[in-house]
């Protein structure tokens, strides 16, 4: 059948990180690779209570088809949410969607031709690379600095040719963990105002926030914009709910795109989930996933200054779930991968996450599912296989 | 925003039905238009128990991420159930979708390049048009005759040039309620084999045949397919959960596709989809539901013979929700509907089923969802509408 698929399915290779997770499914293995929440976060007996109520008192409803837009209450929520976080947007405004994962493949089906030019941070979200790549466009990736994109090197690209859409995600990046400053989220807004270039914001890790203030989403100052949310980090992943803000031009568009690719997201558990928010404390919830990230973010700094030799370069986030390593120049991580899973502890080796020219010697770490014994155990683990392969390379 | 959208977007309409179901919201209207199952058949009650023992005993794991392929059970449940019907079909050869409606956008997403040529039967599952419409193909139609497609015809457009795929709902059709015949489906298999042609077979009314016996799918004749089934029907459409059934090569690709439109279906929901198979006798389930739409057709069925003119003709499926009319030549059912609305009853004009050159005499007309007064009393005003716009006509 080769010669009958589509041409955009041979430029995507079969995802780098599930053949990573796949090698790490040995349960002696400690994994730092995965993008996992801790499930000691889920409110599994609220959310059970919350499902008893729904079907009990709304059973028949819950069960039937619904509108593609998605649960007008629950949108209401979300709008109070950003409203209460000072971002006035309108309920008829949010598109309810299979987590925020779906909004970028809503996104890529609405904007994306084959060709466009879209640019994406440097390192980026690996599966928006996956999303978008199936609209075959051209990547460009602008450099993170350490409190954002740089302002200049967007300046630069986007003054030398037409980009459609830069793909950003301001709060604890997946990979690296960097936060926009409220100062670069304006200059960012700014120059993608002059270039009339569309901003999609991704916010999956906002509200798990552990240290440091609130920084306002950079569709505060910027119109022309879509931004993703989610109630993975919230809620629950497994659950697939997020959404997507646009003004009613692009959510006319993606109203077509998100009835064609499925009607409309889970019902049930869009009433579930609301039903959720209303009977319990959301904030006492937040407080309680915040505190335990917190600990295993400190811990797994602590042991990293501990174990990794001086040289090694890493983040220090204030919010969601990864850290960033950057290896001494000439030090691969593919290299130290290969070292370390003989050692029974993974990580994804950093170039997964660059559209180009991958930066060899960085490496992603996952600080949210892992006990603190693992923590401990895994980065002194890693620490040797950081230092056995620069003693090899030394030879 | 507007020249920043794709190009895909300018091709596709806001969809018609939409438009339609709006119109009908007025609850005086008796609708005939929707293509809703009876919430009457939810088993609210039975999903309610299952949840709760689902969250009680995995609530951790069943809110977490999961597989891209879906719960390995449930897939084991949906081969076990085709291997009962007489197909083989391995658990690695099933990806669990939102619903088959996601089926078909993936279909779409890794077969369809721009001005590929895809053939459709004539008229179609409206959502099929929408959902392959925005890779941007070239549909050609082929007629459908009582029993299913008609394979001379098919043999002309095979033959003449190229055809990637060929798109059909083999068991009562919507919107005809056509099914075709074993006969019929073993000469399309072997037509389509001669040309290379995929074949996408959409199954989401299989199992609610109430009258006449199974028919074996035409995947059992052809290899070269990919078979799509759902959850919608036979247990509830609010959940989004169906099925893809592909062979190895193609599933590769569909599993990339999945991945980068979602990540995975709702994990919560198909745990709780599979209790709810195991705990209770989905055979039992099924016999009321077929039981129950087996006298709602008949009821339509026989109000039709009463209230509507003898030239009306209409089909008499065996299985399904829909019956198709076909109002004499001359007459609109554009016009006929803005006459049945004033009477407060509403259905869908057939011309939204069609790629190109509608027959504008046709009309669609759901029975699953209406009490026997409501179908009693609205084909009673339709068949007045009717016989209005015939009268008018003739003035």
């Amino acid at each position: 059948m080769k010669d009958l698929f589509a041409s955009r399915m041979s430029k995507v290779p079969r995802s780098f990180v599930r053949e990573i997770l796949k090698v790490t499914e040995d349960p002696e293995i400690i994994s730092f690779a995965g993008g996992l929440p801790n499930p000691n976060s889920f409110p599994h007996k609220e959310i059970a209570e919350a499902a008893s109520k729904v079907l009990k008192e709304n059973g028949k409803e819950a069960l039937q088809y619904s509108t593609t837009e998605g649960y007008k209450p629950l949108r209401e929520w979300i709008a109070e949410r950003y409203r209460s976080k000072g971002l006035k947007v309108h309920p008829d405004n949010i598109l309810i969607t299979n987590g925020s994962q779906q909004g970028l493949d809503l996104v890529g089906k609405i904007f994306v031709d084959r060709d466009d030019k879209i640019l994406v941070e440097r390192p980026t979200y690996l599966a928006a690379i996956q999303s978008f790549g199936l609209y075959e466009p051209n990547f460009i990736s602008v450099p993170l600095v350490e409190d954002g994109a740089d302002p200049s090197a967007l300046e630069d690209i986007l003054s030398s040719g037409r980009i459609k859409l830069f793909y950003s995600i301001p709060n604890f990046q997946n990979p690296t963990g960097t936060t926009y400053s409220k100062k670069r989220r304006q200059e960012i807004a700014s120059i993608l105002q002059k270039y009339g270039t569309i901003l999609v914001e991704d916010n999956p890790y906002g509200e798990i926030r552990f240290m440091g203030s609130d920084i306002p989403p950079i569709k505060c100052y910027l119109e022309n914009s879509v931004l993703l949310g989610s109630f993975s980090k919230i809620v629950s992943p497994g659950i697939r709910l997020g959404w997507i803000v646009a003004d009613d031009e692009v959510m006319e568009k993606l109203v077509i795109a998100k009835q064609a690719s499925d009607l409309h997201s889970n019902y049930l558990a869009q009433r579930i989930v609301y039903r959720y928010l209303m009977d319990y404390d959301v904030e006492e919830h937040l407080k309680n996933i915040k505190k335990m990230y917190k600990k295993q973010r400190d811990l797994m700094v602590a042991m990293i200054k501990k174990y990794f030799p001086q040289n090694v370069k890493f983040t220090q986030p204030e919010g969601g779930m990864f850290l960033w390593v950057t290896l001494p120049q000439d030090v691969s991580s593919m290299e130290l991968f290969n070292i370390a899973i003989k050692q029974k502890v993974a990580f994804v080796p950093g170039e997964a996450f660059y559209t180009d020219d991958p930066e060899k010697n960085t490496l992603r770490l996952n600080f949210s599912n892992s006990s603190n014994e693992k923590i401990e155990e895994g980065i002194k683990r890693l620490g040797n296989a950081i230092k056995k392969l620069i003693n090899d390379n030394k030879k």
